[in-house]
C-alpha cells in the first residue's frame, strides 16, 4: 500500500479531510517508530483538536495506538477479565475498594492505572502508600498475578501503547490535550490493550474533574463508549459528580484507610455507593450478575462476609506490601503534625470546591504540581464535614495531616477558598447522573 | 517581564486569543534561540493557520523574526534603496532586467532573492547559469557592492532572519505553510532586514501562482503593504497575473538571454511591459520620479541609452560572472538537444498553464521538485507561441532544450496538458490587475 506524505496527511486533516483506516494506521504507527517526527506529530494534534475523528477515525486510531506495543495475552487463562477507568478526581480511591470487590467473585480484574497530577490523585501514588507495595509490575507478572489471584493493579509499562506515552507528553506541552478525540484514545488504548471481556468508566463532570461541565463530560463519555464498543470491547460509562472531593479522605496514607473501611462495611456513604455501583456494573458486564440489583446484592455480600477484604490482603501481600495495615492503619505512613480548619461563618456548606482541596492536598506535597515531583504520602486532608451540612461558626471543617509549616500555610488558603457557607441549605446534588451504554 | 509558559501562550492562540506584542517576541525569538521547542513552534503555526494573526499582531511577528538575525547597516551610506519582491511564477525573470535598470537611474538595490521549488524559478538559480556568478555573497560584499555600483543580488545568508529559516523549514513539513500571516512575515521578514526605503511587490495569482485564485492574491497583497507600511517601509503590490508564463523563456540560461533581451530594448512584450511598470514603482517610491508615467519614462530611457545593460555587466562583473554572455548568449550553458512540440489540434491557444510549463521545466532537470535537487542551467522550455494565438495544425508552440531523452517524454506529457487548443478566440486577460498601496 503506498501513502501520501505526512505532510500531506496533515494537510488532508487540517483541510477537513477523512482519514482512511489504513492512513490513520500509517500515521500513529509512524509517531511510535519515528518516523513521524514530533514536529508532525504536534501539527497532527493541532489539526486534529480543530478538525475532530469522525467514529471510523477514531476506532482506527485507538487500535492504532493499542497495536503499537504489546498487548496483555490471555490465551491459557480462564474466566472473564473486566476492568475499571476513571477520568480523574479527588478523593477518588474507588479503584482501591472496588477490583478487590469483584475480584472475589469471580471476575477477574487485570488493572493498570496512572499516577496523580495537578489537583487529581493517583491509584498508584495510593497503593504506594502501603509499606512495600510495589506497583512496577511487568506485564507477565501481571498476568501470572491474575491467573493466580484474580486480581492485580500496575502502571502502565514502557511497552504498553508507546504510541500514546510519546503523544501524551507532545500534547501535554504543545496545548492539545483538550481534544475530545484524543482523550478518548489515549484512555482506551492502554485498556484495550489489557484484551478485557468489558469495561466501565467513571467519567466524572464539576470543579475537581478534567471535564468541568456535565456536557463536555457526556461528549467524553458517549465517544469512549461508542468507539471501545466498536473496537469489541463492551463498555459502560457511569457519569459522576466531582465538585465536591469524594469521601472524606483526600491524599495517599489516608485513602488506603479509607479503603479499608469500605470492604471492612464502613466507610463514608458516598463512595461505598459509588463502589458498589461499578461492581455491579462490572459484575454485569462479566456476566456475573443477570442485572444491576443482582450485581449490587453480590458486591456487597462480598463484603459482608470478609471476601472482598481478605482479596485486598493477598492482593497486598502478592504485591510486596505490608497486609498488616488492613487490621492496623497505624502502620501506613503517618503525618507529624496535625492541624484543623475551621469555619469563619455559621451556616449551610453550599461548596467545597474538589478542585481547590485537591490543591491543598499538592501544596502539602501530597501530589504532583509537575511530572518528576515525589509524592509525601503521610499528608492529607481530611473532611470532617459533607457538602451541604449545617456548621456553626469555628466549627472545624478538614483535618489537616502535615509535615511542613509552610506547606500548611499554602494549604490553607487553598481551603479557605474551597468553602461557601451560606445560609440557605443546598439541595444535595446526584452522585451518579446518567449511565451511558 | 514574565510571561505564560510556551504551552499555554500555544493555547491561548489555539482558543482565538490575541497575543501582545511582547508575547509574539517571546514566542518568535524563542523559536530561533530554541527555548520554543520545534514540535511546539509547529502547533503553534497549526492554531495560527486556524486562528490567524491581528494586524498588531502580525507586525510584531514580523518585525520579530527580522530582528531574530542581523539587519542591513547603510550607515555611511548615501541614497535611497528600494527592492521588488516577487511571490513567484513561470518564466518569471523581471528581477534580473529590474534590477540594473533601477540602479542605473541611481536608485540602489539591495537584492536579496530565493531559490526555485516545486514548477516556480528562482531568480538565484537564473543568474548562476551565468559562467563564474556568485550568489553567494556575505552581508559585507552586498553592502559594499551596493555602495559602489548600486546594486546587488544574493541569496538570504544564515544570519539573516533566522526565525525564518527555521520556521519555513518547519512549516514545509507540517502542512502549515497556506497562512496568510505566515506566509507574510515570512516574505517580509527578510526584505524589512534589508532597511528599505521602499518596496515593490509582485504579488501573482493564476496557475503557475502560489496563490491560484485573485482573490487570496488580493488579501495575502493587502495584508503585506499594510503590515510592511506599519512596520515603516512604505510598500506598493501590483496583482499579476501567472496563468500563462512570463515571456518566452522558462529555464534558467534562457532566461539570462531574455532578460539581456529585454536591456537591449528588445524580448517579449509582457516582459518588457512588467519590468518597466515595476521599475516605475520602484523609481517613485524612492522619490526619483514624480509619477508612475515619469518614473515609466526614465526606465525606458535607461534602457534606450544602454545604461542599465551596462549596469548589468557591472553587476555580473563585480559577482565574478562572464560579463561577455551579454554579447554573446552561446556562452550561457547550452543543451545538447532540442526538439519541438507541436500542437495536434487547429485552432486558438485558449490555455498555455503556467504551472504545467514550470512542472515540464523541473522533469527536465531545470527546476527542484525537493530543496536538495540539483539544477541544470542550460535545459528549457521556450513558448513559440503566445497565449490566445491562432495556430494551425502541427505548428510548433513549443521549443524544448534537453539533456535526457526520458526527462524530455515526461516534459513532453506536462506540455500536453498545459495546452488547450479551442475553436473560439478568448480575449486577453490584463498582465496587471490591481494595483494596491
Amino acid at each position: 500500500m503506498s501513502f501520501s506524505s505526512i505532510p500531506e496527511l496533515i494537510k488532508k486533516k487540517r483541510d477537513g479531510g477523512i482519514f482512511t483506516p489504513s492512513e490513520v494506521e500509517h500515521l500513529v504507527i509512524g509517531i511510535a517508530r519515528g518516523y513521524v517526527e514530533p514536529y508532525q506529530a504536534s501539527a497532527l494534534c493541532m489539526a486534529v483538536f480543530f478538525r475532530g475523528l469522525d467514529d471510523d477515525e477514531l476506532v482506527a486510531w485507538t487500535m492504532a495506538m493499542r497495536d503499537s506495543g504489546r498487548t496483555l495475552d490471555w490465551s491459557g487463562s480462564r474466566g472473564i477479565r473486566v476492568d475499571k477507568h476513571s477520568t480523574g478526581g479527588v478523593g477518588d480511591k474507588i479503584s482501591i475498594p472496588l477490583a478487590p470487590i469483584v475480584a472475589s467473585c469471580g471476575v477477574a480484574v487485570p488493572m493498570l492505572s496512572g499516577r496523580g497530577l495537578g489537583h487529581t490523585g493517583g491509584t498508584l501514588d495510593k497503593l504506594e502508600a502501603i509499606p512495600g507495595f510495589r506497583t512496577q509490575l511487568t506485564i507477565e507478572e501481571l498476568i501470572r498475578n491474575v491467573n493466580e489471584i484474580g486480581v492485580a493493579m500496575g502502571g502502565q509499562t514502557a511497552d504498553l501503547a508507546p504510541a500514546d506515552k510519546m503523544l501524551y507528553s507532545l500534547r501535554d506541552v504543545t496545548a492539545t490535550v483538550e481534544s475530545i478525540p484524543l482523550i478518548v484514545s489515549s484512555i482506551l488504548a492502554k485498556k484495550l490493550a489489557e484484551k478485557l471481556d468489558g469495561l466501565v468508566m467513571d467519567v466524572k463532570f464539576g470543579s475537581g474533574a478534567f471535564m468541568q461541565s456535565t456536557a463536555d463530560a457526556r461528549s467524553l463519555a458517549k465517544r469512549i463508549v461508542a468507539t471501545a464498543k466498536l473496537a469489541g470491547c463492551p463498555t459502560v460509562a457511569l457519569l459522576t459528580n466531582m465538585d465536591a472531593p469524594l469521601g472524606a479522605a483526600c491524599g495517599n496514607a489516608n485513602e488506603i484507610a479509607e479503603s479499608v473501611e469500605i470492604l471492612q462495611g464502613g466507610g463514608p456513604s458516598d463512595v461505598r455507593d459509588l463502589t458498589i455501583e461499578l461492581a455491579a456494573e462490572m459484575l454485569m458486564l462479566a456476566k456475573a450478575a443477570v442485572d444491576l440489583p443482582a450485581g449490587r446484592a453480590r458486591a456487597r455480600s462480598a463484603i459482608a462476609d470478609g471476601a472482598a477484604l481478605r482479596k485486598f490482603g493477598e492482593l497486598i501481600q502478592k504485591q510486596g506490601g505490608d497486609p498488616g495495615v488492613i487490621d492496623d492503619p497505624s502502620r501506613l505512613p503517618q503525618a507529624p503534625r496535625t492541624a484543623v480548619w475551621k469555619t469563619p461563618e455559621a451556616g449551610y456548606l453550599q461548596k467545597m470546591d474538589a478542585g481547590k482541596v485537591g490543591l491543598a492536598v499538592v501544596a502539602l506535597g501530597g501530589g504532583r504540581a509537575k511530572v518528576k515531583d515525589t509524592i509525601d504520602p503521610a499528608v492529607g486532608v481530611r473532611l470532617l464535614q459533607k457538602l451541604g451540612a449545617r456548621v456553626d461558626r469555628g466549627q472545624p471543617v478538614f483535618e489537616i495531616a502535615y509535615r511542613e509549616e509552610n506547606r500548611r500555610e499554602i494549604a490553607d488558603r487553598y481551603l479557605n477558598e474551597s468553602v461557601v457557607v451560606g445560609s440557605a441549605p443546598t439541595p444535595p446534588a446526584p452522585l451518579i447522573l446518567e449511565r451511558i451504554h
